[in-house]
């Protein structure tokens, strides 16, 4: 591995520059997109996956397509195709419409000014999308980083990281701050079956980064967790919900139940983005069902006989009960999540 | 699926003949083998697996030897080339041995025979040790049956089956006498990385015998016992000692520590050959850390860095503490092990 810094996303001289996620983690390679066509099936065939990361691209993809723009007639239309477009790609994607919108929003406050400013403008906002989403992942690991001792065994599931985010990612950004801050840090990775973010994407961000990590089946977490080889478990979450349940990644509640047994830590790091006081109670979280194919075939092969039912929820919830702490880039929320989640959101900044 | 019988292995016109484990799901390839040497190729081949399975097919490979045998003054000499070849194909595996050593034994009072009835005797010995193998796993399961309620929904891991026996399995085989004695059972089967016997073995043998299986990844069983969608978890085990803890694949103790969370229970399904009372805890039992590939490769693609470490227990072991009871042979085990286990093992029979 080089030593040079990589990047998941980034806007460069009038392009948008991914790192291609479907070739991790034996090849790194960047594509340089200046059609909106491109960002938009580079979203579609998950070159970038990961919710912020996702949120980012869609940005961009509206300030390439108005940088291109050379009649300011056109703008209205050239933007709204853009947005169109991108929405199609991940309908299901939460931030792929926040980060649509936040383009659109301000590109009505941009009406009076000439074409050229408007462009800049734009392209401005698409990176100003990142930097926060950097800023807010930067936080969180610090706030979190306070509660690793030195010398800590981490494990961590599904990518909660870098290439889900701008940048540092959430649970891998608590990580990064604890290395960064001197500490001796070493990380088990579950490979999280089905889709495999932990073997192909965390292994390959953290030895990037040269942090310590070695990749486990999910199946032996709680092997080494009941051995004392674990200090405890980071997880990020895609939704959490008023009373503290944690809705995440397939296999982290049967983390939280391990960590309880073995009375060790489970954290949860969440950004104040993803956390939903409209739901009560997990149990109303609703939870996909995935395709059977990321079970009945792995590289090619068939894994499952014809004819079996396979069932594929691609989210599980952790109840608040299971969880030490939730992390975010306000500060860090401890049990009653009831009181102390709600103070967090709506802490003055 | 075809609805006629199938098989794992038995002696058939003076040939041994294996279903292809390698060749499932997809394929249902049965080899004939008439030299010995194809036969040890066989298990190093892994076209057999499973510690019962492997003990029957390295007996019937003694009786082929010898079987081909025109001169009874190379016995001596055929059978003990034989026994040494066998030994080499798997040398970890204990029933390998125990299966040797019982053609061996048969052959030493034989001395006095015609050289035709010697044959006709190892074979009849060959055949008798996988009737055992069938016996036994029939009354254990049908002893196992009356734990399990109808209409239950029960969730195995690896394959505890007929494919790693003579037949009808361990923890399968409480399944199929549940089912033969008219209850309606659906079983979950975990896929069970990382050699995934659970998507490739389990959910064959279940399905074709039209027992209905849904398979899971390893990850999804939590959300399923934490849902209520499953009535009980039965397992097989590799050893169980003396205090009752149990020796399984690896991820046998995550689902234990999940049913004891959820209050459903955990069931262990043991040939008494299995049990050693000669170690007194669990965490005497070796556990055998497999190499790296099983989950740095699937299907030929490269799913981990080169560079991460790697860490691959094969088995983990579940305390007793958190098993509801052990199946065996001659009946049910319940907690005190330490006095329900020795009273099994040495029950008259």
């Amino acid at each position: 591995m080089s030593s040079d810094a990589w990047f998941t996303i980034k806007w460069e001289n009038g392009q948008v520059v991914m790192l291609d996620q479907r070739r991790l983690p034996t090849e790194e390679i960047y594509h340089h997109y200046s059609e909106l066509n491109e960002v938009a099936i580079a979203i579609e065939e998950m070159v970038i996956r990961g919710a912020p990361a996702i949120g980012i691209a869609a940005a961009m993809g509206v300030a390439l397509a108005v940088s291109k723009v050379n009649d300011a007639t056109l703008l209205d239309s050239v933007l709204s195709q853009a947005v169109t477009r991108l929405s199609a790609t991940r309908p299901t994607a939460v931030n792929l419409f926040w980060g649509l919108e936040r383009m659109e929003r301000k590109f009505a406050t941009l009406k009076s000014h000439t074409l050229e400013e408007i462009q800049t403008e734009l392209i401005a906002e698409a990176e100003f999308i990142l930097a926060e989403d950097v800023n807010i992942c930067r936080k969180l690991g610090q706030n979190g980083a306070e509660l690793i001792p030195n010398n800590a065994r981490i494990l961590t599931h599904c990518n909660a990281g870098a290439l889900a985010t701008g940048g540092y990612g959430t649970a891998l950004s608590v990580i990064r701050a604890a290395v960064s801050s001197g500490k001796t840090i070493s990380v088990f990775a579950d490979e999280t079956r089905p889709y495999l973010q932990g073997s192909r994407l965390t292994s390959w961000e953290l030895h990037r980064d040269a942090i310590d990590v070695t990749v486990i089946a999910d199946n032996a977490a709680g092997h080494f967790i009941s051995r004392g080889e674990v200090d405890c478990v980071i997880v990020g979450s895609d939704r959490t919900v008023a009373n503290g349940d944690v809705a995440n990644k397939i296999g982290s509640y049967s983390l939280a139940v391990l960590c309880k047994a073995n009375n060790i830590p489970f954290y949860a790091a969440v950004p104040i983005s993803t956390i939903d006081l409209n739901i009560a109670h997990g149990d109303d979280i609703p939870i996909e069902e995935r395709g059977a194919d990321e079970i009945k075939f792995c590289g090619g092969i068939q894994l499952v006989p014809n004819g079996v039912p396979i069932r594929n929820p691609a989210f599980d919830v952790t109840p608040a009960s299971l969880v030490t702490a939730i992390i975010t880039e306000r500060g860090i929320a401890r049990p009653p999540f009831s009181k102390s989640l709600p103070a967090l959101v709506n802490k003055d900044q």
